[in-house]
């Protein structure tokens, strides 16, 4: 079951609201709180090679969540990630790429992990560099993932919002996680908990981004551009709020492209992050 | 959030391994195990009626799980399922309208269960009809399940093995369920486990149907026609097993028509149960 070369696939993920646990290990480390996954992924191929690299739409860079996996899985291997998703706007592409890896890593390597073990390494490699808490649980279910309980299985469980949609989203541009996370985070987390308890009373879409917006707001994590955004949005009868975190509003249905925006469009994953046929 | 109709979608699944686990509530009774879930699938059409009805590929019949979600939401509907499965045969098909159906109902009545309480209901539907343990949360989740704790959520958990595949199969006909697990069922599960531990060491697809085919002639639940398809498929350098519960064989890749059989060709499914876009 060893080939020279695997491809997975990532969806993307938006985060509406988040509360930050930490715990003794980063595997029990993560975030509760709610989003959407997302068509619009990251593919990652990888092949096995003398040496090491990692590159993200055909530049190589540093992707500490990635090295985490590929040391945790004694890998030489080539990694290219692609995506269409902005980078660094709040849809998990770090995650992708590091779930991803894993899974095409575990493939060509004959490694033969489990898939909660490999969600649990990017998980770690993750909470690890810093770059993320609820994405990679989030990319490895698909759907509408609520983060019920934060970190990696078998620490974290997830339940789901029953829905598929349509979803829009016009990104501006980057905004640092880590910076975020190193802040103090308390009132955050108080809001993200009174916005998961909301949602888990009344599990629909339309609940979720309402409270993701009340959220956005209530922490200050709203910047003014999106803001601006989410309010023509919410003008125009629609339902819109911000990715977290990045410079991004996103928008169920139509809702941007109906406010004025030139928008991207793309739609609620059904499947979390798999090993894609062929090769 | 409501609609006059909804339509969702539940992959078939296969089960190779099992072990029966009777607790004090249905949600907490099940089975552990291992299966494949299969792109060909349950379409389940709910639409708002006077009178409830369940067919399914244009019969009406009794439809005890379905009954039991419906009764639990509610729910005056039609229900319209259709397979090209084969019913009775192995493949989850009771379980797969059961999840449907409460999705599918969940969106037309606007009833806002999130998926794990959807999960639950279909899961305690099936255990209290007698035609299934572990079929639904199999069916929730999509790819190639583990069942690693028994029952419906927050009570079962699950992991997986990260393959993709072309799966084929031949079904020669029906083998009932509630008698298989009306009987004795010890020595069963004492082998499904057995194959569980087995393939938790090395979770890939090809031990998985190697346990598969241990525990079906250890249990003498395999049948003299499927064992001969089997042995045509091995001797020929596939794998295959028994579907548990039915005259039916599967095999990856191209196993049975390598072996000279008709087979059907699917695939693993990546996602679970689902709404359809659309209506």
């Amino acid at each position: 079951m060893t080939d020279e070369a695997a491809t997975a696939f990532a969806p993307g993920h938006v985060t509406g609201f988040f509360s930050v646990h930490r715990a003794g290990t980063p595997a029990k480390t993560g975030s509760r709180g709610a989003g959407l996954t997302l068509a619009d992924g990251v593919t990652v191929r990888v092949e096995r090679a003398e040496e090491r690299s990692v590159a993200l739409n055909g530049h190589e860079g540093a992707a500490p969540a990635v090295e985490y996996v590929l040391d945790a899985l004694d890998a030489s291997v080539s990694v290219v990630a692609e995506t269409a998703l902005p980078v660094g706007a709040g849809f998990g592409v770090s995650g992708g790429m590091a779930l991803g890896a894993a899974l095409a890593t575990n493939h060509v390597l004959g490694r033969a992990r489990s898939e909660n073990a490999l969600v649990r390494l990017a998980h770690e490699g993750e909470v690890e560099a810093g770059t993320g808490l609820g994405d990679v649980v989030a990319q490895a279910r698909g759907g509408v993932p609520i983060r019920v309980e934060p970190g990696a299985p078998p620490h974290g469980s997830l339940d789901g919002v029953p829905a598929t949609a349509r979803v829009e989203y016009v990104s501006l541009g980057e905004l640092s996680t880590a910076d975020v996370l190193a802040g103090a985070t308390d009132d955050l987390s108080a809001a993200g908990l009174r916005a998961l308890e909301s949602l888990r009373e009344r599990p629909t879409l339309r609940r979720f981004v309402r409270r993701s917006r009340r959220f956005a707001r209530e922490t200050d994590l709203l910047t003014p551009a999106v803001a601006s955004m989410v309010d023509d949005v919410v003008e125009a009868g629609g339902e819109a709020s911000m990715a977290m975190l990045g410079h991004t509003a996103f928008a169920l249905g139509h809702g941007l492209t109906d406010a004025g925006y030139d928008a991207t469009a793309t739609r609620i994953h059904h499947a979390g992050a798999t090993l894609l046929d062929g090769e």
